[in-house]
């Protein structure tokens, strides 16, 4: 089927697509460590590295990320999870965060984790940092 | 960074907020039972209680719910989670739920939820009851 | 409370509803097979054509899917899982999508799956598939 209208599918996979924006809205796909050998810590800044990456294509930044769902492999890895997440948090803006414990795809991964994020407001701020708009 | 113009950001904790509201939609945190000392059923009711105290905040109330997750650390209390639910559940207008088990990051509580919910519409109806608005 | 307006609730079960539609976003509950008895593979494509057929009755396809969530019962159903999703894919609108291992409300079912979607943009496109409009 021809692709539609309204919607941007970024990051292409085989399988997926690592962010689809319709409406507004950035929906992420589950974003997992490039690096399977680090730590949880390690692990979870990859991953939200991942998602910065993904939300800057998407025309966004983590200040306006409306929810997030960590995946945890062993819920012990709660608070190396945290340490990655207040790291990187924008404490300014903060998220609707759920955390679970869930077997993943690759033993190897220590955290899986996905969200969704507003595009910034379609009139730029004079003199705001968020104007540049995804189209 | 600011705070980000178009996003409303509610009951804010350390890591999260228990509510974010962007787009006519409520998005809210996994809730987890104030009493983890309950039994199943009197957790969820515990959690369900709280998502009405959030989605009062938020403007709205259940039966604008749109999405619900069930997140049970033993799917056992499937019975027991459902009493509250029935109990708590607008006939009128049901949510699109999912129930799964997962360990949780309190390995006291019985259950998380999580879920989204629709603000009511701009324009107020005459002599309706959703004449409030968040704004 | 009375049906709220701006919300359409379609598929009632006693406990939820299959899908709910707002803000031209579909979302789905979680759907699972309804021959329990079946492999995995062919539960995930029993399962598919469900959210197919609420896709249709919301007025929508599977090419406007915006994301998918995969429970597995059993990781080791990953391969099996994909063999389904592969032949259902709409290669050229791929869904953001999450798989993580849970142990579902049935134990008999290897799979279940969630999603969200977009309505058709209110404008048809002159000659274009998808005239037709949920209202």
């Amino acid at each position: 089927m021809e692709q539609q209208t309204g919607i941007a599918r970024l990051a292409a996979e085989p399988r997926l697509s690592g962010a689809v924006v319709h409406n507004m809205t950035v929906y992420l796909a589950g974003q997992v460590p490039d690096d399977a050998t680090a730590n949880a810590e390690a692990q979870t800044a990859d991953v939200l590295r991942q998602i910065d990456a993904l939300l800057a294509q998407a025309g966004t930044n983590k200040s306006y990320m409306l929810t997030v769902q960590v995946f945890l492999a062993d819920m012990a890895d709660y608070p190396a999870m945290n340490r990655a997440w207040d790291a990187w948090l924008d404490t300014r803006n903060k998220p609707a965060r759920l955390t679970v414990q869930a077997r993943l795809a690759d033993p190897a991964w220590r955290v899986e984790i996905t969200g969704t994020a507003a595009l910034p407001p379609l009139l730029p701020r004079p003199g705001g940092p968020n104007e540049s708009q995804w189209a």
